[in-house]
């Protein structure tokens, strides 16, 4: 059975899985780089991410590692693929990562504003979804060679699925900072409600990792 | 200087101090005594709360005991006193915690709702403050010896106080269990603008701790 996860997704002590006021100059928000102090020494970060040798090894690189295995195929909302909204007026913008970005896989992004689909190096393709979560999922996991489907997030992305309790797993890191504003992973969101409990927790000098899975 | 500190505050995972639908079967809501489990076991919970020998030792020990260290006076909100709300109809609703509480000292608690002071055995005396944070927290200074004051809770007086920045320092517990709904600690507080910063995080099997200072 194809699974639906979400894979080394961070939030702040105070809930937030980004700092306020994205900006080109600021992709994950004000004081957003700093939920990520766990994952990117990683080795794995660093191999998947930036293509460089070494890295940390230990607890927090299998969580990192294990986000990236048996992975088919990608969803994302808008605002994780770019810092505009409203329509593409610059179809020159690819995402963050450059010409070959990490992903290797389809990447499927919810957006209200249709554009073509962007083929990548190295395997990923940009699909643009406009007729909502549904379509998305099953796209992605029709074109996943029944690998499991892994939402990169945000916060709105994420709350949508777990409404419809779609998403099968959660790997969710707690860093131990204040945003101060953003979106909060948990509002309005009853998990117990939606059926979700942790399964595991394993804290870090850097992070907490936990584990929460459909009941 | 006196200082207006939180301690062994515990919230879940997603932000709540205490489950919904408080009563006097539930005084920590449904769900809230999980909350609860790095603290019960503790040698310093089983002597100054249940008056018993024994209990553990270890990190979680140590944050429950300075949570009474240097105490002259603490502050409670109506709900930790009490599970009903509205006027005072049962006057021999004496607190959760019998004829001899814990607190061994003055206790304001902040309620709209006047009622005559009650004293327990044991030093600890109920004052019922109408007239604001405040007044609460300027009557508990001049009461405690010189000693800190504490807040016991919840949420709302926890905010109210860090609102007004009269909050010195916060120790905050984060328990990995999910509560699904309840008063959110960090619902609309941005510690980052009122000045707080984490200054220690440590975790243990049973939960994290963080202290809180202003800058």
């Amino acid at each position: 059975m194809q699974k639906l996860r979400v894979e080394s997704f961070t939030i702040s002590i105070d809930g937030f899985g980004a700092g306020p006021n994205q900006s080109l100059e600021n992709p994950l928000g004000v004081g957003g780089p700093n939920l990520h102090k766990w994952f990117v020494p990683t080795k794995t970060f660093q191999k998947n991410v930036l293509g460089n040798d070494g890295g940390t090894t230990g607890i927090d690189n299998e969580f990192a590692e294990r986000g990236f295995n048996n992975i088919g195929a990608w969803i994302l909302g808008r605002n994780m693929f770019s810092p505009t909204r409203g329509p593409w007026l610059d179809e020159n913008w690819k995402g963050w990562w450059g010409d070959n970005p990490p992903y290797q896989v389809p990447v499927y992004i919810l957006t209200n504003h249709p554009r073509k689909s962007i083929e990548m190096k190295g395997g990923t393709t940009f699909h643009f979804i406009t007729d909502g979560i549904h379509s998305a999922l099953k796209k992605a996991f029709d074109s996943a060679n029944g690998k499991d489907v892994r939402i990169g997030g945000g916060v709105n992305v994420i709350q949508q699925y777990l409404n419809d309790k779609l998403i099968d797993e959660m790997h969710i890191v707690v860093s131990p900072i204040f945003l101060g504003d953003g979106e909060n992973l948990f509002s309005g969101i009853n998990l117990l409600d939606l059926g979700y409990n942790i399964s595991e927790k394993i804290s870090t000098e850097n992070a907490t990792h936990l584990i929460i899975k459909k009941n």
